[in-house]
C-alpha cells in the first residue's frame, strides 16, 4: 500500500461527520461508510460514490484507517467494542481514529482494548464546528504514538488545516477539553458584550467591527457575534453537544481538584437554554438567557 | 491650517500614553505635551524634540487637537474642567479627544461643558494594551460628530490601525466597555483553559498551538497565553486598570437592569489578585487565583 492512498472507513455521519467524510471522498481516498441512520450514508454514497457497509466491523474489514465520529462515550464504546464492532475486525496494520469528544479516560480505555489485538488507536478530536467540517478547515488535536499519527496524517490533511500532535493517547482529548473550556468562556464574552451593546443603544455593526479588531477579538466574536446580531441561532455547534463536552471537562477538572467557576457558569447558562427546549440550537443561542 | 498638519497636544504619558505620544511625534505632527510627573514628559522631549507645557491649559493654547490619556474619571474632569484646565483655553476650532476609559456618562459631561465654550469633543478610547500603543496598532473606538471625528482622524492614524466611528459622543466609551467585558471573559477563558492543561500534564506549547488555530482562538489566547505559560506577568494592561474598567461596565449595566454574571466573576478574581498586592501586574496574572 506504500504508494497508494490508504482505504478510509468513516463511521458517524452527523452534523460534523458528513462534512468531514465528504472532504475525504473529494480528496480521492477510497471510502467506506456506516451510519446508524442509513439514509444519510446513502445520500453520501449517491453524491460521492463511496461504498456502504452494514456494520462498524464491515467498515473496518474494508479499510486501512477507520475514523469514528459519534456523539458520546457510550456510542464510542459500542462502535469499537460491542458485537459487530470494529474490534472484531482487528488485524495488524489497522489504525483507528476517534475524532469525537469523549474525554481522555474513554480514549485510553478504547486504546487499551484495541492494543490487545494489535490495533493502533489515535484520539483526534476537532474544533471548527460544522462550518469548518464542510470547508475542510478544522483544527485537529491528535494523541497517539508517532507511527499511528503518521498513518492518519494524509487523511487528516483532507479534513483540517491545523493538525497538531499533542502527545500520547488521551492528549488529543485533553487538548480538546481545553478548547471547549476556552470556547465556552469566549462565547459568554460575546453574549455579555453584545447584550451590553444592545441595551446601550449602540450601533451593533460598528461595535462588532471595532471590538473584533482589537485585544478583545476572537473566533467566537467574529463568527458567532454577527449571527447573534441577526438572531440566527442555526447550529454550527449544538448546545446539547457543548453541554456534554463541558460536563466531561468539569468531571476531569474535579478529579484533579481544579475549580473552573467560569466554565461552570457557562454550563448553567447552556442548561437553561436546553431546559427551555433549545438544545438543538447553536451555542450562540445562549445569549437568550442574559 | 488646511494644508498643514494640525498641532497636537498630548496630556498623560503613562503606560499607554507614552507609546501613543511617541508615535504622534514620529509621524511628524508638531507636538506639545504635559504630564503630572514631569520627568516622563522631559524624557519624551529629549527623545523626540516635542515641546513641554506647564499646564493642560498651556497645552491647549499651543494645539489644534488636544489628546488626553489619564487614568480615571476624576483625573479627566480635573484636566478639562478645573483651574489650569483645557476649558480655560477654549476657542472655536479647538478639538479635544479623551482616549482613556471613563464611561459614557463622564464623556457626555465633559462634552457638554466644552460645547458651552464652542469646543468640540470626541471620546476615543483604545484597545490593544501598551504593546499596541508602542507599535501604533491600537483599535480606536470614537464617538462624536462627523466634523470633530474628521479633525482627529489624521492623528488617530498615527496611533491605531483600526479606527471606527461608533456614533455620537459617548458611543466610543460604550464600545470600549463592550471591549472590556469581552476581553475580561476571554482572559478568564485563557486562565481556566491553561490551568486545566497544566494540571492534566499536557504539553502546554502544543495546546497553545492547537487551540489558538481553531474556534477557541482569540487575541487573549495568542498574546496572553504564552506569557502565562512562562509566568511572565509584566503588564501590557494592569489589573488595577481592568478593575476600574469593569467597575464602570457593571455600573452602566446595573443602571440598565442588565446582569453580567461572568463579568462580575472576573472582577472578583481580579480583586483577589489586587488584594494580594498584584494590582500593578498584567491582567494575565489572574491565573494565580485558579
Amino acid at each position: 500500500m506504500a504508494n497508494e492512498r490508504p482505504r478510509i472507513g468513516f463511521i458517524g455521519l452527523g452534523l460534523m461527520g458528513m462534512g468531514m467524510a465528504r472532504n475525504v471522498a473529494k480528496a480521492g481516498f477510497p471510502l467506506t461508510v456506516f451510519n446508524r441512520t442509513r439514509a444519510r450514508a446513502e445520500a453520501l454514497a449517491g453524491e460521492t460514490g463511496c461504498a456502504l457497509a452494514d456494520t462498524p466491523r464491515a467498515v473496518a474489514e474494508a479499510s486501512d484507517v477507520v475514523i469514528t465520529m459519534v456523539s458520546d462515550v457510550p456510542d464510542v464504546e459500542q462502535v469499537y467494542l460491542q458485537g459487530g464492532g470494529i474490534r472484531e475486525a482487528a488485524r495488524p496494520g489497522l489504525t483507528c481514529v476517534d475524532m469525537g469528544t469523549v474525554g481522555a479516560d474513554a480514549a485510553r480505555r478504547v486504546a487499551a482494548a484495541l492494543a490487545e489485538k494489535g490495533v493502533a488507536f489515535v484520539d483526534a478530536p476537532v474544533s471548527g464546528g460544522s462550518w469548518g467540517a464542510e470547508q475542510g478547515t478544522l483544527s485537529i488535536m491528535a494523541g497517539g504514538d508517532e507511527a499511528a499519527f503518521a498513518a492518519c496524517l494524509p487523511v487528516f490533511e483532507a479534513m483540517g488545516k491545523k493538525i497538531v500532535h499533542c502527545g500520547p493517547v488521551g492528549m488529543g482529548q485533553t487538548t480538546k477539553l481545553v478548547n471547549q473550556i476556552v470556547g465556552a468562556l469566549n462565547l459568554e464574552a460575546v453574549c455579555e458584550g453584545l447584550r451590553f451593546a444592545q441595551q446601550s443603544g449602540a450601533n451593533v455593526e460598528a461595535v462588532l467591527d471595532a471590538v473584533g479588531a482589537g485585544a478583545a477579538g476572537s473566533w467566537s466574536w467574529s463568527n458567532l457575534g454577527p449571527r447573534i446580531a441577526r438572531e440566527d441561532f442555526a447550529p454550527g455547534f449544538k448546545i446539547d453537544h457543548q453541554i456534554k463536552d463541558l460536563r466531561l471537562a468539569l468531571e476531569a477538572a474535579e478529579s484533579m481538584g481544579l475549580k473552573l467557576p467560569g466554565t461552570r457558569l457557562v454550563l448553567e447558562h447552556l442548561r437553561t437554554v436546553q431546559a427551555a427546549g433549545g438544545g438543538e440550537q447553536g451555542t450562540q443561542a445562549m445569549i437568550t438567557v442574559l
